[in-house]
């Protein structure tokens, strides 16, 4: 009994962080509710049920299966699932057409084979990247609405009134779904995609911004050290970017179904995330390669670490509040050029100081034999650091 | 109509591609294709149909619906099904009873509020990552079957009939896919993610062992550069590296359903394959960061790149030897440790004859005031193959 009470209160707290992680959780699963009740009502209510007859069935299925959660996604799905059903009912009645003129015997040979080489060339067609991203859903329903078409061709007559009747109560809970989708709260994958990407810039940003203290704090005092260790969680946080591709591809994808909505219009050109989104990837390999050096702290740091020391520091801000100006551009949709070509100028500059140091720093300590695999770390970051200014060139250029 | 023609040749040749580049492709459409035709006997074939009636349309359903690629993901998406729809069909049940304790005016509320209530909670349990990842497919089915039983129900008397047909004729559709599947030609999500992991270490450890040669290139004859020209593919191969994980992750998981297979075991661990594929993007990304450098040659190879040259090829071929040997051993599910463990010790005994090199180095050469500024690619390239090696080492324990 106190096991269950546990456990309850354990899934109860579950909820509760799903939920307050992204209230949007809560109104989507309240608007499929709300879809749900109403298609019901073509049950309920005598006289729809009258004009549509136990195809009403079909709008709850509709509505189950094309409600997702943002906008894009149940358009594309409402739009597949249209084309899909239509092509399909179209060939379907055209095939029975074929398999009639054969006569009572060939006609179920033929009807076979027709859905045999119907439902395997659609298949294959689902192997095509293209096809597979936008239109895998269309062809899953094409593949089923044929095979359901021509199948019950066959045995029933009355077939015209019911794909009537299929299709209009396809089409109303559709349209229940859509309206609902887009009218209450809507979630507009196109504004998830431009959230994605900017936060992932951020999170980028924040932690070029943190890389210099952090790597260099040994030199610093070790008053610091605790005010430090309070938010080391920009330090984990640019991880999340490595593997943001997926989402964002299938964001892309939805965004192009959806019409004009906030600052975004219709055919905004949502494939420039993705380009920034692969740039924004790149600097993120560059950070995993910096992270892996902050885990091996040389006991004394080297004389070569305080020269390079300010100039890397200047480099790893700026370059990262380069990236946060991007964003806050991205943010307000403005031209990004003026703040963060100041931020990469600096860093360019910051560049040239380390350069300058360290030529100074060869003819300054010829005195210390074995510093040269000393500085070996060092030295990576501060090459890695002007690496990353280069992808962050890219990425305002992008 | 050239225009026509030239495009028909075009998606033939694209057909022609898919279907050499995985011959399963093409099976797997055969597979659809035959298991659609044997269900749509459930029509043509008078005793079938009169057994099962109306509801062999939902045979249909069942196979187009679950017949997956892989094996694992049928068999998943055939229990979540089925428990989906078992589970709903009694709670289903147990509501149409509860409403109609409250009378014909009652009823439709009662049964409303039910829908409204289940679907949402439902549609919220599908944002538990838990659930997201395994059981997405049937939350749905649940919603779908609950709806369409609790709605049907209100209108038809002779239901536990039309329940029982339904679901007779589900698990003779889902039998006949699983069967299908499992007997002709199988494709093992087990077997397709230890290939993808395999195939994975295999790029890697042929880029490492490319590197050095591609790196120091410009300190050899001339003459070999155009043997090399020739196959660079391996410097772009580890790239799809980068982005596995969605792929390995999902596979991963259909792999749970899959039966004894091969040299699998039923319960093979397969998250084991998921912690070695993300040591392994782990050092995707430091190929990622040595990778920038192979573009920036120097004009004139300075002398300290002379004096790494060699210790550093010897690391990068014996690592990229080390994941080949582990991906040669994991191929033929033997121990990895000897064959391994002896590239992995050779490459550690780089690394110091490359620490010792650079300590020579310093001392030899303080003549060369500038050259701290000119070596620092080349150390960087160095320290990146050292902590690649350190990658390398997860791996092999893992």
């Amino acid at each position: 009994m106190e096991i269950l009470k546990n456990k309850a209160m354990e899934v109860a707290m579950k909820v509760k962080k799903l939920g307050q992680d992204d209230p949007r959780r809560i109104i989507h699963s309240i608007k499929v509710g709300v879809a749900l009740t109403l298609v019901s009502l073509f049950y309920y209510w005598r006289p729809l049920y009258d004009g549509f007859g136990a195809s009403g069935i079909w709008a709850v299925i509709t509505v189950v299966v094309i409600f997702e959660f943002t906008v894009g996604a149940t358009l594309s799905k409402g739009f597949n699932r249209g084309l899909g059903t239509l092509l399909a009912g179209g060939l379907g009645v055209g095939v029975d057409y074929l398999a009639n003129l054969s006569g009572q015997k060939g006609e179920p040979f033929v009807l076979g084979v027709f859905v045999f080489l119907i439902a395997a060339s659609a298949t294959f067609s689902r192997f095509f990247p293209g096809i597979k991203a936008r239109y895998d859903y269309g062809v899953l329903i094409f593949i089923l609405t044929f095979s359901m078409v021509s199948v019950s061709a066959y045995r029933f007559d009355e077939f015209l009134t019911m794909a009537y009747q299929r299709l209009s109560t396809i089409v109303a809970g559709g349209a229940i779904c859509i309206i609902i989708c887009i009218v209450v709260c809507p979630v507009w994958a196109g504004e998830t995609l431009h959230n994605l990407v900017t936060s992932n810039l951020d999170k980028l940003g924040d932690y070029l911004e943190g890389f210099g203290g952090e790597y260099f704090y040994c030199c610093d005092d070790e008053e610091q050290v605790t005010s430090i260790e309070k938010d080391k969680s920009f330090l984990q946080a640019y991880k999340a970017v490595l593997n943001s591709k997926s989402m964002e591809d299938s964001m892309a994808n939805f965004a192009r179904w959806e019409p004009k909505h906030g600052n975004f219009s219709f055919r905004h050109p949502w494939k420039h995330y993705l380009k920034i989104g692969s740039y924004a990837r790149q600097c993120a390999y560059h950070i995993q390669a910096l992270n892996t050096h902050l885990n091996f702290q040389p006991p004394n740091p080297s004389q070569f670490r305080t020269i390079i020391q300010a100039p890397c520091n200047t480099l790893s801000s700026e370059s990262g509040k380069a990236l946060k100006a991007l964003a806050t551009a991205m943010k307000t949709m403005s031209d990004p050029s003026p703040t963060s070509l100041v931020h990469l100028n600096a860093a360019k500059s910051a560049i040239n100081d380390l350069k300058n140091c360290l030529k100074s720093a060869t003819t300054q300590t010829p005195d210390e034999p074995s510093n040269l695999l000393a500085i070996i770390p060092d030295a990576t970051v501060a090459s890695i650091l002007i690496e990353m200014v280069k992808s962050v060139e890219d990425l305002c250029e992008a």
